[in-house]
């Protein structure tokens, strides 16, 4: 263990230089969804490249259709486990923009009055502060030993937050580069902050735009009020018909194939102590609005849905028009749970849509994504390892948890690659990914490399 | 006759400037309910009052709280009527922009196939063409005849397509300034491009922005969706209830003190000849949406409605994210009928929201707008005159007609100033008022210059 504790004491005092590193990276506006900023992706990806080619990983930007991929490769000793490391570059978009209390690309340190820090970005926990953990963890060992205690190759996407188009063909047409003994995948939160937790179940994602159309123009509301077919109307009434009074999805199907947790899981998760008044009282919510009767671990760790994420028609101006709009659009997805097929899913929301739309409608689709849910194998050896090791580095020991956010690389890696994957990370549930004020807490920077440094030491102990 | 006739010579002779004028009042993007463009609704009124001022009126712009009125005054012969002429010179918003041909500030003259022409800008018919109409009647009778054969008020607004907030006390305040026989109010259609039309009935407007709140912001729908309240489904599922399954709206109390028109009324508009589909097909509908079993003009001109007029929540960017909002946005307007209280209205829908809000959900409301719906006496003999000087002038007789649309002002004309009105106008169905690539046709803006010539004539005729 001496390796070990020279690579964490250089963890330890290269803290404020891995900081500057990971700023560097957030100051790049990788927006992935948006075209706009399709060469700002390619800007992280180049950084990133740069980095662990310094470092001494051969590393390159790989083009695909998309934003491109970094791929990067070290060797390790003989016999040791070969690991492949993911985590994404890119970033959510930043609307609302005027509730960011500095600016989204330009990241700053808080303190809190209670002492801690605090990094403020978008991406800061989602995810280039997660996959800078695990980076500067290689950096310490191999600045500490001349090598690294396993074979890494480190695999960095630009897609993850706008579908992933194209990770499916580029799995395929790298399976061999890309096969490793186990992927290690860190885009996940703590359980709390003393809590470290690897997640064993994972929701699966379906993403659909839907476009209602009526009439050949916009119309004006007092000529035709009454007589023309309204498309908002149209919209939500199929999709307020999409759910039924108990917080159910209505879509024929949906649940086919859906199964309920073990009762030793349940009990597993009613032993973690969240009560559903926390969970939602920290975002300013106390009642469990999904299926009636149960906890909201149980509706968002094991239970499928159907969301509307964003809905658009007519005049959302300032002020007021007496407009009946030609189109209005819903971006819907349904997370899914272990037995349902995204394909099927899709199929049936599509049909139970199209059986809705009233004469003169017609409506149009665009995928955004999907992947199945998956549920990892309880009894692996390497996860006894890292839950060990994690447990090792953080006040209390770790836990094993479920996850109702969507990593649908995951899913991909088994099914394409055949690889399990451990899924640990470092992030809070309120470090507002997705939000406006994203943060990414010190501590999970600091003892995120840490645990990486631990966790590949144990997978290469032999 | 003899006036008359040289008026309108006058008339066709200045065509082509009087185009000119128009242009130039098209130039200047006089979007009322958009606070950006507050300088340029004031830039219309005083290019407006300026012109009335060359004609010989004693013209100004008169402030308010919002955008400033135009009034302007000329005197008759002795025991002429006095007409007061009300149009509004400000737009709609152009949005969608990237749906017009031609830029909506940029008036332009197309001829289409069969040759007649069309002036293209925001505007044009609505109201800014239709104004003009009258003022260069007016003008043209100066030049001939060196005055005007009735006591004229020009009274200009600049807030009709934003609820008309300041129009109540400025007619309160001027309430002797502003009272005449009669008012001639241009801001309507004809029944076809052969038929003038003269509207005897016109819907009321209640105009109502709600938004809809959850959790304290936006979240990430793999980790809450299934426990947190959506904004986006409650509005949708509160939309979805306000109508029943024949198109009817269930408000309680939404139809108190609506009646059914005459037997004999419907009669007469039965004999227009309009089919359903001629009149939804224009703009590429078929089948009436509204309540069962009754015709379009039955569903617009006698009946009261429910239209959502925009609705916006979460992402509606490019691309997708899986975010849960913190809230949802809705503008709904209701067009009133005779017996309908716009206070109450307004009232029942806020009841019928606030009873459907889940927990944890809040609403806001805002107001935009609300007038009672009016019926004009059908035995009135400047109706009557009104009416043929309209026959005079084009190929087919002059119809009394219902409108679903509202004009606020006539009702308080009426209930403020004790003062009825005559609604004329030279719009037609598909000018696309509210909408992308609005436009006039010519012909209405010169047969329309031409028919309020022979009104005046008529109504001053002893």
């Amino acid at each position: 263990m001496a390796n070990l504790d020279s690579v964490l004491a250089c963890l330890d005092l290269n803290l404020d230089r891995s900081l500057e590193r990971l700023s560097a990276l957030l100051r790049i506006p990788s927006i992935s969804t948006d075209p706009d900023y399709a060469e700002q992706c390619r800007l992280a990806a180049e950084f990133l490249a740069g980095d662990l080619g310094a470092i001494g990983f051969e590393a390159a930007v790989r083009e695909t259709p998309g934003h491109p991929m970094v791929v990067a490769h070290h060797d390790g000793p003989e016999g040791a486990p070969h690991v492949l490391f993911y985590g994404h570059y890119d970033v959510q978009p930043v609307d609302p923009l005027d509730e960011w209390k500095t600016g989204p690309f330009e990241p700053v340190v808080s303190q809190m009055p209670d002492g801690t820090k605090r990094i403020v970005a978008r991406g800061s926990a989602d995810d280039k502060g997660q996959l800078m953990t695990f980076i500067e963890a290689c950096r310490a060992f191999k600045a500490e030993t001349g090598g690294l205690p396993c074979k890494v190759t480190i695999f960095l996407e630009g897609e993850e937050e706008s579908g992933s188009p194209s990770l499916n063909p580029f799995l395929d047409a790298n399976r061999d580069e890309l096969s490793a003994d186990v992927a290690l995948v860190c885009d996940t939160n703590m359980w709390d902050r003393e809590t470290p937790a690897i997640s064993t179940g994972l929701r699966g994602l379906v993403g659909e735009e839907m476009v209602v159309r009526a009439a050949s123009r916009d119309l004006h509301s007092g000529y035709y009020g009454g007589a023309a077919q309204n498309p908002i109307h149209v919209l939500a009434k199929i999709l307020a018909e999409m759910r039924d009074a108990d917080g159910g999805v209505t879509i024929p199907g949906f649940y086919d194939g859906v199964e309920e947790p073990p009762e030793s899981v349940k009990a597993s998760w009613r032993a973690l102590g969240m009560s559903d008044a926390a969970f939602l009282g920290e975002v300013g919510l106390s009642v469990p609005a999904g299926e009636k009767g149960r906890s909201v671990l149980e509706q968002t760790w094991s239970r499928p849905t159907a969301e509307v994420n964003g809905i658009s028609g007519g005049y959302t101006g300032k002020g007021f028009k007496t407009v009946i709009a030609a189109e209005a659009t819903a971006k819907v997805s349904f997370r899914l749970v272990a037995g349902q097929d995204p394909a099927k899913i899709r199929a049936a929301f599509r049909s139970f849509v199209e059986e809705r739309l009233p004469e003169d409608c017609s409506v149009e689709f665009h995928p955004h994504g999907g992947s199945p849910a998956i549920q990892l194998p309880f009894d692996s050896p390497l996860l006894d390892k890292a839950r060990q090791a994690l447990s090792d580095e953080w006040p209390k020991p770790a836990v094993m948890i479920g996850m109702g956010g969507s990593i649908p690389v995951v899913g991909e890696f088994k099914s394409r690659l055949g690889m399990e994957s451990l899924l640990i990370g470092f992030g809070l549930g309120d470090d507002a990914i997705h939000s406006p004020n994203e943060k990414y807490e010190m501590t999970s920077f600091h003892k995120g490399q840490r645990s990486w440094a631990r966790i590949l030491a144990a997978l290469g102990a032999r």
